[in-house]
């Protein structure tokens, strides 16, 4: 007989919420595991405080984690704040084969601990995840550069609802079938077959999680959970260049198997560096069959085409996100929640808009026709003037990750169309060092396909003039057919064009995000609410956090026994 | 308004059906939706003469669809049974494309059909079909070789439950998110973030289904249907040799279409000769996104290769399925089973056993050794006898569909090993004609795994000796994990050699049978209870029916409506 860890007071403390959790997935109304806010009441007086402190003792320094290694590695991150290099060090194995070889090995245990249990373990390591929330933000905010209120979200609270939301819906999953033993009795008709049935879940191997620069925990996390709520192991390669925000995360995972007696090796990290990358070890091994990438759309593709050898693969690449403007009844509202989706974290987002459709008549405000020249100049102002504010500026804007994304911009952008609006010159009080570089607006014409079609990463975006709203949809729907797309945002008072751009995006497999004026962004994705990504178009092949995100990590297999029929009486 | 078509008292009319049947689904207890006698008493007095008189009609005739056509094909279509052609033709279209456009064309009215009323219509097209089960069996047996008992079933009753599990799981799974409006409300502190949203489940875009010439509509119609209830249309290519049959359900779902004022292109056939093929035309079309296939390796290894090119395939192959002979209460009844299994439709089936692996030192019989020879010698005895048998024999063997297979098992035998037992003669007295092969049993090595590890279509199987059950594991588990598995016989009377060769084989996700000493063969997978294939091996990337094989089919796309604050009362 083969034992099954099973740790059910470690469940039943975490019960209720994976429970609320599940309920919150299936409704899909607002909920939240961890408050968002990085408040001194939610989080304690002294939090901030010590996670800063935590981070600065941490520069400079070993990461420590419990896992097997033979060497350490300092990485080249540097604070895109400071430009300064952060002189992280972390434990790795020279060789490749060595984490695969872990895994495999840490595979077999594993999967032996049920999926309660599991998902016990998974929750106290989120748990204790939180205690560093801050910590996690100052690492985020200083190797990709996000704001520090947007590194705090992200990283923390956002993130971990998303992991929290695979926990639940592999519970739910991996308890949809029996898998107890039970009795089938099939009648035929002067007799019964019956047989002893049950089902397994199987994990399908090892995992791979491919991390990516801008946002090394948010896009890392769910895939990660994902696979060890179902039963795999994962090795996790962040990006060169954000590794300490998601080493946090390896760490506390290990810190509870090993308090747990279990294999630290269920979870592991596996640190590179650009000019010696290890991906390819990892994606050339047959051990691995589940890959979750977020990245570029050339090594995403190269990642999609393992699927025709046995791997699943789950990517979010790139797309071109299109704006829809067809009317308002406000227009400075709109101006200003638009002005803000281009420039949060310059433009450093997947969900951020690239491509602005415009009637080059004009919109309607209130019924009133708004020519073109007047919106456009609306949003010019709009996005200089939040850039430049003095106060809410630079957490807005963030600093841009990488020195060649901050380079290529400049030069692009007048190679481009009509510069509209040039990127003003932005300063960071606090951090005098940082690189800035506040949002462009480009005018491109409509016959232009192959300039607006192309993604361009950062803060830079197109205005393209149309005939009519009509073209603008066709446009947005060509765009994300071929392209791919991961938003789609919409201004229009007129229910049937909000319906019909909505059906009409939904066939490019886009959500349509209409009439933003408040507190909330196209760019902003809700946990147990918003599914990220669609999987229906280029921009990737997954869906983070439906079904099937959770399901393709797993094997169903059933088993049935005999019963013979007890022999006749005499 | 793009208005949706919705048939409410059509969805009422079968939603007791469809919701029982989602409770066995989960349940996974005996169900059934079509009874699987061909009895007078259920099907009524004079189906079946109707039914042969239908089919007897039907030969050297065109078959008439709905489906625009501008050719005729004579299909290649003759009866194992009297080896004669049926001269069968059907409507086709020359240029492949054609097909294709007209299934772009009709996506765009079937998505607009509501699940419910998608549901309904289909279940119409499965009562339509039992209407014509005779038919079915006559047309499926004089194309297959299939006895007619296993004609009937399996292309009957068996056939359209397993539609009907996809069918009420798509209904599940495209109603497990909210597809009407509803608010989202974000406490913010101080205010509320509002926002109207709503899911569209949304079809991938055109189906295409390859049949398998020995199951034509028990293979085809899982996916088939799976297209259909997520809204994707469907191109069936059905293999040239077995047409008949699965043109019989698309006409039925094309009379549903056409009665209720439906494009009947949302099903079409698509005839092809062997020397003529036309599925690349298929394969190779953007516009095909989703692709069911059954059938070889070569063929199938590069249809989940194009799952990197953006389509989303569901393949079942071939694997080579092992016994592991341990122990036995009833060392008859395990032989005949057993004997059974391996001589039924001669051996044509996907979860056909081939390798028996069995201790060199025998094994124990109510505690009692048997030698190997002893158990060798009684299993040949046990197929000779069936195949051999006057009344049973042909209704076991069925007769061989491809010529050649018929061939090429003759030659294969004596090359593999030591002939245990050569497939005696056999005839029909009832088709002098038909194509026959009794199986073969040939001992192999344990270390000639080139040998054993090749799939062997047909008649023929190998019984390897080995050290212990141990071993046989071990080489059955490579086996599955390196050449893929369908099935897997134990017989064990150890509990703890159960679960352990479960276990073993869920690793690689092979179902086990143990113990089958009745009126059931491991060969059979009852539908609402048995998945059909794992995906987790070689032998296909897909699993009927569990939950992917229906949620693959669409993407989830959301839409979010702002709802701004009202205005500050004065």
């Amino acid at each position: 007989m083969n034992a099954t860890t099973s740790t059910p007071e470690l469940f039943a403390k975490h019960k209720e919420s994976l429970d609320k959790a599940l309920e919150a997935v299936h409704k899909r109304t607002f909920y939240a595991h961890y408050p968002e806010p990085p408040s001194k009441r939610i989080y304690g007086e002294t939090a901030n405080d010590e996670g800063l402190a935590a981070y600065q003792a941490q520069i400079g320094n070993l990461l420590p984690l419990h896992q097997q290694h033979d060497a350490t590695l300092v990485s080249d991150e540097a604070s895109p704040y400071t430009q300064e290099a952060l002189n992280l060090s972390y434990p790795i194995s020279e060789n490749p084969q060595d984490y695969i070889d872990r895994a495999q090995d840490a595979l077999k245990s594993w999967r032996k601990v049920d999926v309660q249990s599991r998902a016990a373990l998974l929750m106290e390591s989120l748990d204790a995840i939180k205690e560093r929330f801050f910590e996690l933000a100052y690492a985020t905010m200083h190797t990709t550069g996000q704001s520090f209120m947007m590194s705090f979200q992200a990283s923390g609270p956002h993130a971990l609802d998303r992991a929290i939301e695979t926990i639940a819906l592999a519970l739910f999953e991996m308890n949809r079938f029996p898998t107890s033993t039970f009795e089938w009795v099939k009648p035929m008709g002067k007799f019964e077959v019956k047989m002893e049935k049950r089902y397994r879940f199987v994990p399908k191997g090892v995992g791979l999680a491919i991390g990516v620069s801008t946002f090394p925990v948010w896009n890392t996390v769910p895939g990660l959970y994902a696979d060890l709520i179902t039963g795999n192991p994962v090795i996790v390669k962040p990006h060169p260049l954000s590794i300490y925000p998601i080493a946090i995360v390896v760490q506390e995972i290990q810190n509870v198997l090993a308090k747990h007696g279990l294999d630290v090796h269920i979870a592991q990290l596996a640190t590179d560096k650009a000019e010696a990358p290890i991906t390819g070890a990892f994606t050339d091994s047959e051990a691995v069959k589940l890959i979750d990438f977020t990245g570029g759309n050339a090594y995403g593709d190269f990642i999609e085409t393992l699927g025709g050898k046995g791997k699943t693969t789950f990517t979010e690449k790139a797309g071109v996100n299109s704006v829809i403007l067809d009317s308002t009844d406000n227009l400075k509202k709109m101006l200003g929640n638009l002005g803000f989706s281009l420039s949060m974290y310059s433009g450093q987002m997947c969900t951020c808009p690239q491509n602005i459709f415009i009637p080059k008549d004009g919109i309607k405000v209130n019924g009133e026709q708004v020519s073109y020249d007047e919106v456009v100049a609306g949003l010019a102002k709009s996005m200089a003037g939040l850039a430049t504010h003095p106060k809410a500026g630079p957490g807005i804007l963030g600093a841009i990750q990488n020195p060649a994304t901050a380079a290529r911009v400049k030069e692009a952008a007048s190679s481009l169309g009509k510069v509209l609006l040039e990127g003003p010159e932005v300063s960071n009080p606090e951090f005098p060092n940082a690189r800035l570089a506040a949002p462009s607006l480009i005018e491109v014409a409509a016959d232009q396909y192959e300039v607006f079609s192309k993604e361009v990463f950062g803060p830079i975006a197109m205005v393209i003039p149309t005939e009519n709203t009509e073209e603008s949809l066709a446009l947005a729907k060509k765009l994300a057919s071929e392209k791919g797309a991961i938003s789609c945002t919409l201004h229009s008072t007129d229910e049937a064009v909000i319906e019909r751009v909505e059906e009409e995006m939904a066939e490019s497999a886009t959500p349509v995000s209409t009439n933003f004026t408040g507190n909330f962004w196209v760019n902003q994705n809700a946990g147990f609410s918003d599914f990220h990504v669609t999987g229906g178009n280029p921009a990737g092949n997954a869906s983070l956090t439906d079904p099937s995100f959770v399901t393709k990590r797993f094997t169903i297999v059933g088993s049935r026994v005999f019963i013979p029929e007890p022999p006749a009486e005499a």
